[in-house]
Formats: structure tokens, sequence, C-alpha cells
């Protein structure tokens, strides 16, 4: 991923997304996929250990033949009052987008903090679906390890434009999906 | 409600529940209920204008006809670290049932806090069902439209030990079964 002059910052109603101007670009599994945008999610929409985290962000990438990864990263609360990198060029713009459908244009992103955070991090890895609609199948997950600091401020607010905003989680991979498992229990 | 001297803490690997030894008792529609236990979702399992909430907790009344109300509150966190009186005998007694079916004993409990919080704040109340199997219908919910405050920190330790265990949201009350809406779209 390559540094970004700036972005299109909207309000989807599903979630909240960075349009990302100048493309960074991302050699996975021997091919080049693009940077398209990234958005967040309140709470996340992956466990670990069975926890749920506060926040999630998802990168967006796709290659010329229409393959999708995704790069995600979860939050967790800091007790100290930190915040990622990531967060602070959105804090003020996310002000300016609270109704759906209103957009906004970021300042100046630099996404060299993040991109040496998956530099370093382990990444779980499995293929599944895009979390909103069409939920696009065979789309690589890569979620880190490690989480990303979000302060119980900020928190608030990104959680008050966001709302909730995460499908439920699915079940492992390879598991039956659990609308198909309930589904087979409803009474004929 | 009225102060119980100490209650059983378990850990039900489905919730954290405290098991009340000297049960107090409310009027509500007439009719006397005792209180059975409480337990707490991380996340809560309400939403409250369209936002999640980090943790819930449910208050399980029963009367002698066997009819329940479950009188609910949901915790927000607090920016200067302050923690609702009701967690604080509970924050020690936490560590000694990390494990699935471990209990414990609580410290002296008082609920007078709590109590004075329900009789002042505004209550949400629809039909649904418990949260947890065997899901029985016909119970009467009560959600207070104020917040409780929980620390970053003390969310972190309720969190690692209740996992993540909120039943998904369901519809609005009245409104179609998610699940059943899910089942009608499923190929046949």
């Amino acid at each position: 991923m390559l540094p970004s002059k700036s972005a299109e910052f909207e309000n989807l109603g599903s979630t909240v997304e960075a349009e990302v101007v100048i493309n960074g670009t991302t050699i996975f599994e021997r091919k080049t996929y693009s940077l398209k945008q990234y958005h967040f999610h309140t709470p996340a929409e992956h466990l670990i250990d069975a926890q749920f985290y506060p926040m999630g962000v998802h990168f967006v990438n796709i290659a010329s033949d229409g393959s999708i990864f995704v790069l995600a990263a979860l939050f967790e609360l800091s007790l100290t009052g930190t915040n990622a990198n990531l967060l602070a060029p959105l804090s003020a713009p996310l002000h300016a987008i609270t109704k759906q459908g209103s957009s906004t244009t970021t300042g100046p992103l630099s996404f060299s903090n993040i991109t040496n955070f998956f530099n370093i991090v382990s990444l779980f890895k499995y293929i599944g679906s895009l979390t909103t609609p069409p939920c696009t199948d065979g789309v690589t997950f890569l979620v880190a390890d490690t989480f990303l600091p979000i302060s119980p401020k900020a928190f608030s607010e990104f959680k008050s434009v966001l709302k909730f905003n995460a499908r439920y989680v699915q079940n492992a991979p390879g598991e039956e999906n659990l609308i198909e498992v309930a589904a087979g229990q409803l009474p004929k």
C-alpha cells in the first residue's frame, strides 16, 4: 500500500467508507491488487478466541481479474487514550458525514503506519464473503492477530455515526452456514 | 428489589450469572416477582437508536405462576474510568470463574443503587423471549433508556471471561423473525 493524498469519505448507511483517490498496490500471492476503499464496522465482524472487539477496519483490494482480498484489523480499547494513526485524519471529517448519504473529503492521508503494522503482524487467512450485499463469495480475508488501539472517546464518535453495522458472525470456515442450520429447524 | 447478603456467582459458559441467595421481590403490573438471578452479556443484546453497547445486564424475575420479566440495562464506556456500583463486588470473584462451569461466592451485595437507578429511569417495554435456550416466549422486557457506566478496564475483564455471548439482535417487535425471512430466501 502506498501513501495517498486524500480520499472521498462517505457515509453509505451501511458503513463509513474512504474511497481512495490515488490507489496503492499490494502484491498478494503473485497477483497485483489495488486498494479500492477501506471502511469500518462497529463492532468488528470477526471474533478472536471467541471475544468480540469494538471496531474493525477492512481494506478492500481488487485485482484486474476481479479477485478480491480484504485486509482486516480489529480495534481494542486503549486504557491510555491512544488512537491508531489511521484514525486521526478521519476524526474531523467524521463529523461532516453523520447523515446517511453524506460525504466529504479527508485531508492528506498516510498509510505508512498501517502498512508497517500489516507487515509485522501475523495474519489469519480464510476464504469468505463480502460482509455487505451482494456478499460476494470467494473473497480472501487476512485478519491481523494484533489489535489497533482506539480510545473510548474516538470509539464513541465512530459508533454514533456508524451505528451497529456488523453482519452477525458466521460459523467457522467449513462449517454449515448458520442460516441454513436454523432454517432446517423451523417448523414446516 | 431488596438487598441480598451474597450470591453464588457462576460461569455457565453462556454467561456469568449471579444466583441470588436472598430473593428480593418486585411488584410489576400487580403481580409479585422474585429476583431469581442476574447475568451479563458482552455486547448488550439491545440496540438503542441503532447503536450497540459494550455490555448489558439482565435481572430475571419470576412470579409464582411462572411469568417472567427481565429488567435490563445497557452499559456505556465511561471516559472517566468510573464503574456502576453493581460491578465493584463482582470484580474480584470474576477472576475466580474464568473457566466454564466454575463458580464462587460473592461478598455482600447491595442492590440499593441499582434499585434507585431503575426507579428513576424511563423504561422501554416489549414482549420478547429469553435470549438463551430454551428462548421461552412471552417474557416481558423492560430496558432502561439510561446507561450504566463501565470503565474500559472493567469492560476488558468482563469481556475476557464472558466472551461473545449475545444473541444477534432480532427484528423490531411485531416484525417477521429474521431467521424466517432468511430461510425463505434460501434456494430450494
